[in-house]
């Protein structure tokens, strides 16, 4: 295990998500300055919000490889580099080195290189410069691009580098064992994972885009990671989970290496 | 080879030199208005002037690779980033459907993966996406650090796709005869290169920033490639040129298959 943070900033967190490149600029810069006290190696995957995300649903591109609109392409990708400059701005004002890296330099389609991600941690671990990377259209080949979403990037990452802290930053406290109470389950196992059907995960109540950050973080966990899920409007809580000091949050326990050898 | 046009803006076009961070949204909007008329699948790559290269020379950054000041690199990529968005967000005013990737995509330190760029020509080829890529400072691992320049890139890549026009877009008419006279030398050939002491081309008087230019153009041609050297501050010429018909540029002629045979 990597002596690493990777840390998701949801789309939820950076932007306000009903109008079209609304960035959530002082939810960033609090974020950035939080981020600036994390004392250990860092990388960050932001997702699309307002910008990708929103126009992605207007192209109507998704996660399948497909022939879309290419001005679509251009837009939603130009999109994300803007929504990525707020973010390491933000970050360079934090005293921070961020340095923006696109997807597609460590990945091909949906595949990851896993020399060109270990140069991710390399850069942050020994010349402390911390690289900021996104949910994105990506191309895939025979005039087909795709969706790579900020969430699919932190499975692919984690696989990789097997970060001591994973982390999902949204705008909710955790995963809801009950939405009215809005009361949080704060500890479950990968016992607890059907992935597909995690709606019947023993009191957790999750719903739309939280859903496929779960699945993710289930996924993780079952590769051996402890995942937290924290609500990035109180960044502090962001800094607390890198530096294990859970208070308010959900953890998702990885599965224990025992476990991973009996299978 | 390829029916493809590799156009560099250099920074003397897109941007004021002497003046942190000013675009010359003029220039770039009306070369913009031009490249959204060139009826062939197209590849750009721009310089830094007053963003990227500014930068480097404030930060003491070089092509050699060196553990350079981290804030220096998050904010030479940073700048460069800024600047590709200006131009990106004009192309998409102009009707393109710009992409842009930052050159960490498809190198490895300065070299290239052939398979990456490859995907670019596709990107412009099959599904009229044009790449919009730039000069930077790139990891080159070990903590390291390198500037790798626009220029540079126009080697990197003419070498693995063998465009049919390769355009070199300056704030110049090309090649001076004579620098008092401002009368151009329309054609050379290889025969005139001696790469490091090309001040020595016959009539040819080359300074500063365009020596390197020159120097790569020479490289280019060596390969079997004609190479354009053009004013980009009139935008129709890089149209002419794109298109073959040239009317005020220099020209450096590609060595013939031939003369490569025969080395």
């Amino acid at each position: 295990m990597q002596k690493l943070a990777l840390v998701k900033l949801g789309g939820s967190v950076v932007t306000f998500k009903d109008k079209a490149l609304s960035a959530n600029t002082q939810a960033i810069d609090d974020i950035s300055h939080a981020l600036a006290r994390i004392e250990m190696p860092t990388i960050i995957i932001h997702g699309g919000g307002s910008f990708g995300h929103y126009f992605s649903v207007q192209y109507d591109m998704h996660t399948k490889a497909a022939p879309y609109d290419p001005h679509g392409v251009s837009i939603v990708h130009e999109s994300m580099m803007a929504l990525n400059q707020i973010i390491v701005n933000s970050m360079i004002k934090a005293g921070a080195n961020p340095y923006s890296v696109s997807p597609s330099v460590f990945t091909r389609g949906h595949l990851v290189s896993a020399d060109k991600v270990r140069q991710l941690l390399d850069m942050t671990r020994k010349s402390n410069v911390t690289p900021v990377t996104f949910g994105d259209v990506v191309y895939m080949g025979a005039r087909k691009y795709s969706i790579l979403s900020g969430d699919a990037l932190m499975s692919l990452i984690a696989k990789v580098l097997k970060p001591s802290r994973v982390i999902f930053a949204t705008n909710v406290d955790g995963i809801y064992r009950d939405m009215d109470t809005k009361e949080i389950v704060n500890e479950l196992t990968t016992e607890a994972n059907h992935f597909v059907e995690f709606s019947k995960i023993p009191g957790a109540d999750v719903t739309g885009g939280m859903q496929r950050k779960v699945k993710e973080a289930f996924k993780i966990a079952s590769m051996g990671m402890d995942v937290v899920l924290v609500n990035g409007l109180y960044p502090e809580r962001i800094i607390q989970a890198a530096h294990g000091k859970i208070q308010k949050a959900t953890v998702i326990r990885g599965r224990r290496p025992r476990q991973i050898a009996r299978r």
